[in-house]
């Protein structure tokens, strides 16, 4: 059974004190943040967790960022498939990555969280750590949320608050003809580590677990926030999105906001290589497996990307066009129309 | 069925468009919004619903709240006892009350949304209908959020980001020995409905549902952002909470937070009158009884309360002590301790 709601609550602001000292973040400095980011303005959380709201104080200058997103045991993960620490840093993940996506700092969490009454308290003990492991790392501080008894499963809600400079904000709706295409990373990763669990275990009581060291996209996702942040600070970005449903259906996002197509070269796509011995996943699952966290955007002929940003690859893979609709040209030459495969809740 | 989740989308950002418009809000006038509120400043919602986040420009001079409450399923709300237009608006009251305790303004809410497959989608439009039509009287946006296929019943999660002067946002902290104690409106109400709902029903195949109407509080309680704002405005209260989880808890929670106790006497408090005939409920149900969303507050010697504020009664009940601990003094004279007994999740 969990911890009674109040002492739960304790707890959580326990560990979120770890990140909170006088209503300024003093994140711990981990191997992966570079000294800039630790020493970056932020707005002041001068209110967090244990009051009925928290009290954030903005930076002049600066636009507020906020996006939320579910976690939802047998929907988003499962507690057969996935150890709890990962959990934890996917539920963060998603919502740093949308922050990243604009170009922004992430400043504050809030987690809504609900717990059925027979989980063990050990559990959550590790989502916690899996979470705020991920959130010092970003210099990020849990300022509040909500707790409750769940109906049927974990239940996570991730709220992530960012800034980012007045009206600098990298919209989905920015792309223009002629934009080349970029994607960090590669694709199909974290589909692919998807699938293999839900492939039937060879014996009848031999669970599916994987091993998350060689599935390392999938369980512990890295949000591409110094990526985004360097795209929008050089201005070399026209156009921004997330790959969490597929690279298919996330194109389809910018092609449509931005009244624009494209075509991709399906040689150029980066397939991910997963498992051990490790192994390039099929091609279609980088064309639309979701939950990959990568950064896909848009960049006017002319501006230059380095190859490389902070240990992320970065790799051209096609063109935006006049022409609606979305096209990849194989290489016999030939082009073919890609229609968005991508995630969808409720499809029919 | 819901709708496919695409469309789910779109359908929510025409309905939030309703309230969106260059960037700023127009809520439709209401007979319960009083003319300044229409012509207050507001942060401008830059980008909304359609981007990997929302972009919100703050207001200069002004400090942000976030609060994030859940409404689930068998837990918050049921199906078989609320219609679909109360589980929505009080989804939101959930929100906007927390934003009324700190003395906020409230500009922007995220839903984050998960539906079972089998939901009719006339439940969601009615759903929508009622978390609507309250953001719209308190001119609130609807900026994002996200939607999700629940493993289990309706689960949303809302999140209320206000505005408040800077520096002023009234904390649960700020109540010193001498002040005397307020509460707004009538006190176990809601927690009548419920049990009414959980009584047996007297034929075997008859549900136990209530007419909203005479139970007004339950089912369409009204978040006290007017009075909160007030207080604020005017510097007259020095600690504040709202009710939701039932007087004896929160008042708990301002003296913790406040290193104060209390005493409060019992034939001040107002107890709620609910059904059809009207009559009052249990007092323990008043002194325990959660989801009033009233407003508790503590005022300094020598400041002057009205009666009334907006429509609203308020109630002076009791004082705030040096020594700690509640205790509530009966007619005859005798002071019980009071010990919290409102809601909390997960008690043993």
């Amino acid at each position: 059974m969990p911890l009674p709601e109040k002492a739960l609550i304790s707890r959580i602001r326990r560990l979120a004190t770890g990140t909170l000292s006088h209503g300024q973040k003093v994140g711990r400095a981990g191997a992966e943040i570079p000294a800039e980011n630790r020493r970056r303005p932020v707005p002041a959380i001068l209110a967090g967790i244990g009051d009925d709201s928290a009290v954030l104080r903005p930076l002049t200058g600066h636009d507020l960022l906020v996006t939320t997103d579910f976690s939802l045991e047998g929907i988003h993960f499962r507690r057969d498939w996935h150890p709890a620490e990962s959990v934890g840093h996917r539920c963060l993940a998603r919502g740093l990555s949308d922050i990243a996506a604009m170009g922004g700092e992430p400043v504050a969490a809030f987690l809504s969280l609900a717990l059925p009454h027979d989980l063990p308290q050990a559990w959550v003990g590790r989502f916690l750590h899996g979470l705020m492991s991920l959130a010092e790392k970003h210099s990020v501080t849990l300022a509040g949320g909500d707790t409750a008894e769940s109906p049927g499963g974990v239940l996570a809600d991730i709220i992530v608050v960012g800034a980012v400079p007045k009206g600098k904000a990298l919209m989905r709706s920015g792309a223009r003809p002629g934009d080349r295409i970029f994607v960090s990373g590669e694709l199909g990763g974290s589909a692919a580590a998807v699938l293999q669990m839900q492939a039937k275990p060879k014996k009848a009581n031999s669970r599916r677990k994987l091993n998350p060291r060689y599935y390392l996209g999938h369980f512990y996702p890295k949000p591409r926030v110094e990526l985004g942040r360097m795209l929008r600070g050089k201005g070399l970005a026209s156009a921004m999105i997330d790959t969490s449903d597929g690279l298919s259906t996330d194109l389809g996002h910018i092609c449509e906001e931005s009244h624009v197509g494209a075509e991709l070269d399906a040689t150029l796509i980066p397939v991910a290589c997963v498992g051990q011995p490790a192994r390039q996943v099929d091609f279609d699952l980088a064309l639309h497996g979701g939950e990959d966290y990568e950064l896909l955007f848009t960049v006017p002929r002319g501006k230059r990307i380095p190859i490389e940003v902070g240990g992320v690859v970065v790799t051209r893979i096609g063109e935006i066009t006049r022409s609606p609709g979305i096209f990849v040209r194989n290489p016999n030459g030939i082009a073919h129309e890609l229609h968005p495969r991508g995630w969808e809740h409720f499809r029919r």
